[in-house]
């Protein structure tokens, strides 16, 4: 059976999306779902289908949710009543993730359907890592260190405030989990960039972390997608202590973020009605392959 | 609810598994199952029971058998068939590993019950680590690099051997996944060394790495049961090449071992009847505590 994948958005995951769909051996790329506005606006590409809604499409089995956090709970939610999987990278952690998985598990179960959500690298595949580390050495500390790199949640928050016409949010490691936050701006005419700082400190994206704000004039000259994470674990496994871990990882941000979107797509097919974090879901129903062949080789 | 936790044997790992069952926040180590000769010839510890056979524990829900893997077959099915669930640590891979699922699997419906099989690290969280990768990058290679340690399946398996009162077999990692071999013997009186030699270097478990036989008169003053493994990959996510990911780990073998058959013996109470690798469980239902609370914390 191959499987049915449609996108919707096509920003900087959405444009990998494409890419890890195409390359998938189990995938048909049915199409992307964009805005009216995006698509009469742009240049299209030829080689697969752009629409304005995902009735357009035909028959979906999956669509992946390459759109701003904020706007998942409503477009998941639309998707789900429709019976359709929905894989999202919904970027905040906590409680909210954890209403939203409440809202979408009923949804998905009332409609026959499955949302895998919070499926990038983090959260995601960090997040499968830090369980990993528990289930090895139950007790101890995790450190995660993101960075050098850009990062797009933070950068998107940015772009979404008043005044800010541009932006670019890097992330760069202090160790033991802690960061400092340069964000770069153009400010739209007329805005105060005392104003614009102020706001961003003040973000719950930002509020935690060591934060600096530059204005600039051009923001693409600094675009580099690459991004990377060290995940650390001094722990104890019964009663040994001196247990060590670590995780490290260089990769393009939204080409990983994607792929792994694909692979929740394919794990998505293999799950009852509901929603899921990646967690929750066996690790080899990410990957394509009789389940035999999977064991044989990676067991 | 307490996890009821019986341990079969008390060798290396069987040792740390009672540490691991006894630091555990929701579990009760309720005995350890020897055989009887080991039993009448030991000092017996006097914090935990030690009984001859399953039967006289009463009330188990799983059984961590720390057993050489050839038995593992035999002892499983005979717990699965009491409607007991069995971890194991089974340490061969591919073709016997399937074959061994498949029947465990047929046993464990037949009875109600549950086997999580080749839950160690290597296999075991190893395997994860894996296919982690290939989720995220689904071209590429990885490469596993052993060492430097002891390596209990291999010495287990040379000490198995005719003519051999004792041995260790150290691993040292060569790169690019080769490994080095290095195998301390003491001889039992009668046994000519250059045939021991061939047989260990014609022995499965030896015959595809560079190996060293020598001759001692002590094991006991070269054992030091650290060990590590570095998991490499460079793979596509999607159509972009270079993506970089690096697994390492310095760990205390036994204790880890005994830690993660600790942790599949908690998720083994939350998956159907059936028989299961590691890669086929939900890495949350490894952890203690509600789901909610460990997505919270750890996604």
């Amino acid at each position: 059976m191959t499987i049915k994948v449609g996108i919707m958005g096509y920003g900087n995951i959405g444009k990998f999306a494409v890419e890890a769909v195409q390359a998938a051996p189990d995938m048909e790329l049915v199409g992307v779902i964009r805005r009216k506005e995006s698509i009469s606006q742009n240049q299209q590409p030829t080689d697969f289908r752009v629409v304005a809604s995902v009735e357009e499409l035909g028959e979906v089995d999956v669509v992946l949710l390459c759109i701003p956090t904020k706007s998942v709970p409503e477009s998941a939610k639309d998707l789900l009543a429709r019976g359709i999987n929905t894989i999202d990278c919904f970027d905040i952690h906590g409680q909210k993730l954890v209403d939203l998985r409440a809202e979408l598990n009923e949804q998905a179960k009332q409609h026959n359907a499955v949302a895998i959500m919070a499926a990038g690298w983090d959260p995601g595949t960090d997040s499968l890592v830090r369980t990993l580390l528990e289930l090895m050495a139950p007790k101890g500390v995790t450190y995660t260190n993101f960075g050098p790199g850009m990062s797009m949640g933070h950068s998107v928050a940015v772009k979404a405030m008043p005044g800010v016409e541009n932006a670019l949010s890097m992330t760069i490691p202090l160790g033991t989990g802690l960061h400092r936050r340069l964000v770069y701006v153009i400010l739209e005419p007329g805005a105060e960039f005392a104003q614009v700082e102020q706001a961003i400190k003040n973000d719950p994206y930002f509020i935690n972390d060591e934060t600096y704000v530059y204005q600039v004039l051009d923001i693409e000259s600094l675009v580099d997608m690459g991004h990377g994470v060290t995940i650390e674990r001094k722990g104890v496994a019964g009663k040994t202590h001196n247990q060590l871990f670590n995780w490290e990882m260089r990769i393009n941000n939204p080409a990983v973020t994607a792929q792994v979107m694909v692979s929740a797509a394919r794990a998505s097919l293999k799950q009852q009605p509901g929603a899921y974090t990646m967690l929750e879901v066996p690790l080899i129903d990410y990957l394509s392959g009789s389940r035999e062949d999977l064991i044989k080789r990676l067991v």
